[in-house]
């Protein structure tokens, strides 16, 4: 079918209720774009406010009528320009289907729209005991739908796993309208092929999540929590490769580097020692005589890697406080220059303090601030570039660091993005890290559920 | 290209050693099947016992210039056909590429070919301190590319997960003969599709893997076994109802039903209670305090849920010779008249008892023998009716029970497959559970990664 925006907008305006449906450029500009400063976007024709999987039905049917493109998008948190819309497109938001359906505590699974802020379905869960790991530091707003779209992982992935260990089944509305369900509600499962993990981190690319089956844990106990400073960020390195060679599963492991604790220090006077080259701050949430046994290893691994000072604490407020101090890395590097490009790299472990080093000697040939912080426990880290976004000659030399990261994380073994996504702003260096080969399979796998290419066009990859 | 099987032969002929090329019926039709009694096969035009990834290539671009399948297989262990021949096809082994090629014991990953038997690699590991979990019945003889190729689980499931949770990365020879390199070996990575995930599980249809990139974790410590009879199957599935409840997760929870227990009693002379209605095994691997914590758990569920007699050992040996007798549990019901049809149903875990329950019925309305044996902690049951090949009669209703056993478990929410898959056994149950919606998205899939439909046809779905 030829494109048609117009008589795609006036066949929206008849199928659904004018409440539902925004064409004002002052209302539609907001649903335009996600977190990514990188990333370009445009004023889309259309949003519509889906109330449920029948609306988004009705969209995908429309827009495939008329070769129309369709951007999905949840509260826009994404840091990749996943969601970001173009000039003609309808922007289809699922912040509305905001439902918990089910919470099974017998089967350990809910059932969930895309709508749901991770915050939100992690305190329905606690009264019933259970647990949701998946924590993007942008929890206390995104939704479950991006967090499926885009595979995300967070601070409790180093115990836990990311999005794609917790998905069971979708529910998912494909470019011709279809509503597909795939997966299921038992533990195990082989029947056909892996589909649900097709959708999950395709960034909205093969179709429209609509309803979600997740696995859910046991609520683990209180957390104890050791922050230990560093001479250098090799040290840290050690330690974490202490941790791992112990056998040790913390519930979380971050590190900071000395840009990040000094931005951080700097927003929120929390008494973070200045002069520290790096910071680990790792948490036990096994409980108990196990939970000491963690802490006790944490703490003999810093010790042993020549840490400057360790604090334990099983006080849970002074938990929150560091861990708050982790969670405000990014907003404090922000701050130092106004905005920041975050970079997100998966090393091997092995890699992490030579891939912070070389960070850093970026950040000397550039000319640029970089502060580092991430995950220190699976090597998944967010060098993040501070930017004053007027200063013209800053934002050229940024844009160089940026893509110098990722290939230094790339020549390590590594992956152009560990949790954000490649988005708009990462085309180029995925189709470097997964090859001519890997690439025409990809745009296989698209053609064949998306022909005409109105899923969420200029993301990933180029038709 | 149209269909010309002697011609491909005939290539094979010149581009291969004539000593990895056996096209003599007697030889042939030991490469023809798998394990599984339902399931048909034919004797193969030819086999090639492929050395590496080249020779898979050579296959692959020869089969599709002449439009010829190519089934490809591993140890031949499978239990639903998905491995089996048809005359005038290519049977691919992959048992000859058995080399690790790579254990790295700082970034806990290792690298493999797929002939590598699940055993051997488990050895292998060993002495590095690391393990690889999926542990499938057969897993002295079959290999790690039919457990990818599966999906296999096994008896370490309920606490470590099965293949797919262990894959990072793939090599796959795709149909037209090209190499596809996908994944990753990183903990985290969410850069492009997770294609990976797409052939695990995939049996063959999809393309041959032809090298693997698994994650690995620390070798756990020295089991502690617990087992426990009960005088209802509704009993042991209150039991482990208790045990999911108290946020326990044993390493190993099996069970077996009376007419198990009694197989294997008759062939091994264990001295187990022959008048117990159903059997639960356990055990901890966690060690130390812990373990005595896991184990305490374990005891108290069995004891709340009204066991008979409950038995408890830190002892090795005894712990394995407890643990051989569920491994024989298929062998013993085979005894009994013969052969036997294994199902394999993966239910939610409260349905377990009442799953349980109804196979009894269906024993009884269809005159056969059921024994029932499978993961209790993740609902995985095989139902196994035991057969005398000969008896046209009884076959005929072991037929219809197999079926009334899926739909069973379809009916509770469950899945036609929990590990074995569906290979050419299940193809209209698989269509039963996915619905014609899933239905079609899988055929899509599978026509544009094999175009001309080579990869193991017969298999999944029909065309």
């Amino acid at each position: 079918m030829t494109f048609d925006i117009a008589s795609a907008v006036a066949e929206l305006s008849s199928a659904l209720p004018a409440s539902i449906l925004a064409t004002d450029p002052d209302i539609t500009v907001s649903y335009s774009r996600d977190m990514a400063m990188l990333a370009s976007s445009e004023i889309p024709a259309v949003v519509v406010r889906a109330r449920d999987t029948a609306d988004v039905s009705t969209v995908m049917k429309i827009a495939s009528k008329y070769g129309v493109p369709v951007h999905p998008r949840g509260a826009g948190s994404g840091l990749a320009g996943s969601s970001n819309a173009t000039t003609d497109s309808i922007v289809l938001s699922l912040a509305s289907m905001n439902e918990i359906l089910e919470i099974n505590t017998v089967d350990r699974y809910a059932r969930l729209q895309p709508g749901v802020v991770n915050l939100d379905f992690r305190k329905a869960l606690e009264p019933h005991g259970l647990f949701y790991p998946p924590d993007p530091s942008s929890y206390d707003w995104c939704t479950i739908g991006g967090n499926l779209s885009t595979n995300a992982g967070g601070l409790c992935c180093v115990k836990y796993g990311v999005t794609t260990d917790f998905v069971m089944g979708l529910e998912v509305v494909l470019a011709d309208g279809e509503v597909l369900r795939t997966g299921r509600r038992t533990v195990k499962g082989v029947a056909g092929y892996d589909l649900a993990r097709v959708f999950v981190g395709s960034e909205g690319t093969l179709g429209v999540i609509t309803e979600a089956t997740v696995s859910l844990k046991p609520l683990p106990q209180a957390p104890c929590t050791l922050v230990a400073t560093f001479g250098s960020v090799y040290d840290a390195g050690e330690a974490v490769q202490k941790v791992i060679g112990a056998s040790l599963v913390p519930s979380l492991l971050e590190i900071m580097d000395r840009t990040t604790i000094r931005a951080v220090d700097k927003m929120h006077k929390l008494g973070l020692d200045q002069n520290a080259e790096a910071l680990l701050l790792a948490q036990s949430d096994s409980g108990g005589a196990r939970a000491d046994m963690e802490m006790d290893g944490l703490e003999l691994a810093c010790k042993e890697a020549g840490a400057n000072e360790i604090h334990r604490t099983n006080d849970l407020e002074e938990g929150n406080m560091l861990l708050f101090a982790r969670r405000q890395a990014l907003p404090a590097l922000e701050a130092l220059k106004g905005s920041s490009l975050v970079d997100d790299v998966a090393v091997p472990r092995s890699q992490m303090a030579n891939f912070l080093g070389g960070c850093e000697q970026i950040a000397a040939d550039t000319d640029t601030t970089i502060g580092t912080c991430g995950h220190a426990g699976d090597g998944n880290m967010h060098p993040t570039i501070c930017v004053d976004p007027a200063d013209e000659d800053e934002m050229v030399r940024a844009r160089d660091a940026f893509g110098r990261i990722l290939d230094l994380g790339l020549s390590m073994g590594g992956t152009v993005t560990g949790e954000h996504g490649i988005g708009s702003i990462k085309i180029d260096f995925l189709a470097k890290e997964i090859g001519p080969i890997g690439l025409r399979v990809h745009r296989t796998i698209k053609n064949a559920l998306d022909p005409q290419g109105i899923l969420n066009p200029g993301k990933l990859f180029t038709p």
